[in-house]
């Protein structure tokens, strides 16, 4: 379950840094939709999509909730993963009606829940507008032509958006050689049509996550409303009846979050001995403070384990990276890379050899990264009302700047959005707040010491717990209502408010902005200008035969459906649901390996031979959770949902020696939906999408 | 499950600090048995020991594995705790015949069974050679009155054993202040006798640990044997019948190891925000590393299961003292305290004032703290073969060299133990110690980057797992012939070896003893002087009403049976077994909290109303698992087993307001003895001891 999750922390990463794409080998490539690699495709696997095929495909996929998802019928139902709806599944359960664990099935359109906080978005349009940003910084240098590109980027999308773009973002491609802007359709009355049990959608639980062979479905069905009554979206995927066979070609259209393929070495050691360990350290720590919140009893359990699934998920992807960067054969072919690349590069001619720059920039980060790290967003505190508190803040502060001049997260592009968080209904549970805060509080007492300002600062002369109990207890923003007052009455609204938890994240904020304006000073600006230079002379070399770092938009990516070899043995690409059963009974007594009553009542009535999931070759990584995987024909074959172990170290290499992305099987989903769910109608819906 | 487990990480500790206690306050007070508060036992509860009293609990109580334990009948048997025995319990076991799932009772002298690698000791006579060590080190200072008091110790002891000792080892008391020499006999033939199932011993797991309400039988049997034939001791404890009530003044006989109760408020402050911290850091990291490694399947679990409980344990622990730390109340405490004395000492008028000595001195700690603690030791691997390797190594540098000159693990008292641990016959498992290995590595790496010499030198080329693998593969030490041959080989033996885990282990034993001579010239050194003229001013201000810090040697508390309050609520002190049935229908589902069958079976049968655990305010800490708890007339009325999450700071300062010992009571011992498990020849041994 690697993808969704992944996406929520990747967000808050430490690391500004987003360089271009390495020469493709292989099946190698996150692919832009107006760039798509046609030659190898042909050449590689005779395959052409028409004009029509892509535009199917591209106004079909879903921007959903940091990952992905598709329309799969007529009627505007959409497929992801479990684990990337769960945080909705998670927020529409109560102590009576827990859809995490029972799963739900919606028997009519009247049964569908709801969504209190999801927006999708489609991609309908892409134009290039690298001209306009760069003429905005012609004949300026450094910090000004920074500066005039944020603005040329605001008044971009301010006049798509007066010219009717429903939501317009310019991105930024091969680190400032590109601009691009994407125009999207929002979806904002989603609702809930179908969740298989948590127990069954991520069976095997922490074990079983990154591993292979995996027998988890993890898929779940929403359903977009427009005027009350289902979408009918211009485009939808098909459903494939045969589904894909070993060395099928796969090919998958979702958002990738963010890659470093091409780091610099020093860049690299960076990260391997300084980023990561922090990002772990905090990803342990976490892990065991949650581990024993949902041990206190079942309606912790309830509350707590999509946190506790987050923050495992996100400890085995960072520890499956380090592992990788800690093998020596991976550091020497990244050395290599950069030889290649350094040795025919006019730029090394330089005086400031953008190389060297990248370097000293990491050594001087060295100094202040983890109270960067620490402090930025919602990281130390991972609570939902800190976070509201936090926005509440920083709205008062962004919202009379110019757009373009504002924090990027309060920029207009960003607001709709960040107002559905704001207001939204979800359910907050204070003793859930009340561990998080103060584990926060700690945390940065250990990283820091208890004296430091901040820390004294945000404690105000109490211990963490005690401050914590204090914040959740006298705060009002668990109030939607509340919130609302704050966020219009702006800054007079806030300073006059006596709530503790505004005081408290002032004081966080103005830590984070000093933080955040030293590291573009010293360590951000220095990086993108080495970093455009060196994309530069990688152009000089590459040509056109290179994607950029993935950047959370819409990616295509390919390669065959293919098993591998692992400690001498074959690991065939499909398993099946007589699988899931062997494994079952082997791993009989492990709660994480257990099935929900029906799944063992009906066991017979499955035939054990339907596909559950299976591995193919394509290019992904966080962010790509719930794409679909298609045949040829464009017609839906499956859901990515994970990677393997080996395919960790894809955030910074592809190799597909052993490394694979990991899919739910169409023929799964539908044999699930009809024998254990009883929900024809939903298999009729996804045939009939034929 | 606090004490045992405790103190096998406490011995590792950087820290080398030992000082003087406080006036006792309230039932505060770990006391020598030659120096016990007669008058407040006295005065307090009436209670005045006679010699006779003293002598035989003295001399049934029984040091065990780091932590407690006591001779109970006249035919040898011991009792101590389940956490406490369960490292043998758990090298018993097999695959076929899991003792700690299962539980065990000997049902005959014949069905027990020899431990593997246990010695067991008891204090037989204390002798005062305060004035022969401070004669040795007349009219030298620093390092050479260090040196010289180490060689007055060693002579000292040896002498002991040729006089027909037969195990001596000289105790430093009050920092410094007085030297004491204990006389122990050594019992090496142990048997385990009776074991009930962990489950139950350890009801509630990680959640429950440090709680109370408690309802663990958190205890097992041993037998001593002499000649081949069960052990008459010359003294034993009886067993009460009627055990304690509410109110009651329990007596506790045991090993605490280490408290910190007068450290000044510089190095407090070190603790807090230096010292707990990386211990943490490294305490989650593993508890993730190991509960991965048990979630794998049941042969990993119970393989694994003991390290993570460990480990488990050990966070908790460190977790509480550092939650005490950051509340300001008690580092207020703490200054007052310091305040009190410095007032009135005439050291402060020296130009070199302790207080401030010392907080430099932990200043110039923080440069090479990390280092120094994480290469201590075992600590970076927690790897059967790796210490083994390092023993190895290390006795055939230090055996050559008088017993007073070498480091103090290789010092002639110290090698009989050494010798049963490393010709164990224990069982070592390959896969956990692969894992083991390449988690330290990683360790070191996230630590101190992976380029540094020593991450380097270990990783020799390899990726964590690669090298662990390697090493484990190649190794001939889990070949107890091996390792006798090298031992007995001495230097010319391992330098002709080509085993790679020795050569893996000679890089870590440079680095090492480098940081450790660092630290004792940079750090120890001024921190043995500062306490010790520290200490001087406390004795002129308090007299003999102070204790010494805890040593890990036999100390006497005291403290009558008393509920608390809590959140409002009263705790009360006893629980029962009709509480433990209660609390498992609440808990229904969690596995934690499931009880084997037999105890559900025979439910009906066990009397509700029979007292399980009870708490009490006697002083007590890591190391103390295992001890007695007496009556006045020296019965046993059970055996402490943990204290609860408030007691934690325990470590620093002891306040009773609600911290408690937590003990099994002996009347809830015998009911599960007869009614669960069968055991009516146990029960009549223990009652036949009155």
């Amino acid at each position: 379950m690697r993808f969704g999750l992944c996406v929520r922390s990747a967000l808050l990463a430490g690391l500004g840094a987003c360089v271009i794409g390495a020469p493709a080998a292989a099946d190698e490539g996150m692919w832009l939709f107006n760039g798509l690699p046609r030659e190898a495709l042909q050449s590689r696997y005779g395959f052409e999509p028409s004009a029509e095929w892509l535009e199917r495909v591209q106004k079909s996929a879903l921007q959903f909730d940091g990952a992905s998802g598709s329309f799969v019928s007529r009627s505007g139902l959409v497929l992801t993963n479990h684990h990337v709806g769960s945080d909705q599944i998670h927020k529409l359960s109560t102590p009576e009606r827990d859809l995490m664990r029972d799963g739900f099935v919606a028997r009519s359109l009247a049964e569908e829940i709801p969504c209190a906080d999801l927006v999708l978005r489609s991609l309908t349009r892409i134009e290039d507008v690298t001209a306009d940003v760069k003429r905005a910084a012609e004949g300026l240098s450094g910090e000004e032509a920074s500066a005039a590109r944020r603005a040329a980027v605001s008044r971009i999308e301010s006049a798509a958006r007066e010219a009717g773009s429903q939501d317009a973002s310019v991105v930024t491609l091969y680190h400032g050689a590109r601009h691009h802007l994407y125009h999207y359709r929002r979806y904002t009355d989603v609702r809930l049509v179908f969740a298989p049990h948590s127990q069954v959608a991520f069976w095997g639980g922490d074990h079983a996550n990154f591993g292979y062979p995996r027998f988890n479905l993890d898929m779940c069905l929403f359903r977009v409303y427009e005027n009350g009554k289902p979408l009918e979206p211009e485009h939808h995927l098909r459903w494939s009846e045969s589904g894909a066979a070993d060395g099928d070609l796969i090919l998958v259209a979702g958002h990738p979050w963010r890659t470093q393929r091409l780091l610099t070495v020093d860049h690299v050691r960076f990260v391997r001995d300084v980023d990561l360990p922090l990002s772990l350290f905090e990803a342990w720590r976490r892990e065991s403070i949650w581990q024993q919140y949902v041990n206190r009893g079942s309606e912790e359990r309830r509350i707590g384990m999509e946190a506790l699934g987050g923050v495992q998920n996100r400890r085995k992807a960072r520890a499956g990276v380090l592992a990788g960067l800690l093998d020596p054969s991976v550091m020497d072919a990244l050395r290599t890379a950069e030889h290649r690349v350094r040795a025919t590069a006019t730029v090394v001619e330089d005086a400031a050899d953008p190389w060297r720059q990248i370097g000293e920039a990491c050594d001087r980060y060295r100094a202040f990264h983890a109270r960067h790290v620490a402090t930025g967003g919602n990281r130390p505190f991972r609570s939902a009302l800190a976070s509201i508190a936090l926005d509440l803040v920083r709205l008062a502060e962004e919202l009379p700047k110019p757009s373009g001049e504002r924090l990027v997260e309060y920029r207009d592009t960003a607001l709709d959005g960040l107002y559905v968080g704001l207001y939204s209904p979800a359910p907050i549970y204070p003793p859930f707040e009340i561990e998080s805060i103060a584990a926060g509080l700690s945390y940065l007492a250990e990283l820091f010491g208890a004296e430091d300002p901040l820390v004294t600062a945000l404690l105000d002369g109490r211990s963490p717990r005690a401050r914590a109990e204090q914040l959740v207890g006298v705060t009002k923003l668990a109030d939607v209502a509340e919130r609302r007052r704050l966020a219009e009455g702006g800054r007079a609204a806030i300073e006059a408010s006596e709530d503790p938890l505004l005081r408290f994240v002032r004081a966080w904020d103005a830590e984070e902005r000093r933080l955040r304006a030293r590291f573009d000073r010293e360590v951000g600006s220095v990086l993108d200008a080495a970093y455009a230079r060196i994309a530069a002379a990688r152009f000089e070399l590459d040509g056109d035969r290179v994607y950029p770092d993935a950047t959370g938009t819409l990616r295509f990516s390919f390669g065959p459906v293919r098993g591998y070899e692992e400690s001498g043995r074959d690991v065939p690409p499909f398993t099946t649901y007589g699988g899931l059963y062997e494994q079952q009974a082997l791993r009989a007594g492990d709660p994480a390996f257990a099935l929900p009553a029906v799944w063992s009542e009906r066991r017979d009535k499955l035939n054990p031979r339907t596909p559950l999931n299976f591995v193919c070759t394509a290019d992904i990584i966080g962010g790509n959770s719930g794409s679909p995987a298609l045949n040829r024909a464009g017609e839906v074959v499956g859901v990515v949902f994970d990677g393997n172990i080996q395919s960790l170290i894809w955030d910074m290499r592809y190799t597909d020696q052993q490394a694979r992305a990991v899919c739910v099987d169409s023929r799964g989903i539908v044999e699930a939906l009809r024998v254990i769910y009883d929900a024809p109608a939903l298999v009729d819906e996804l045939r009939g999408s034929r």
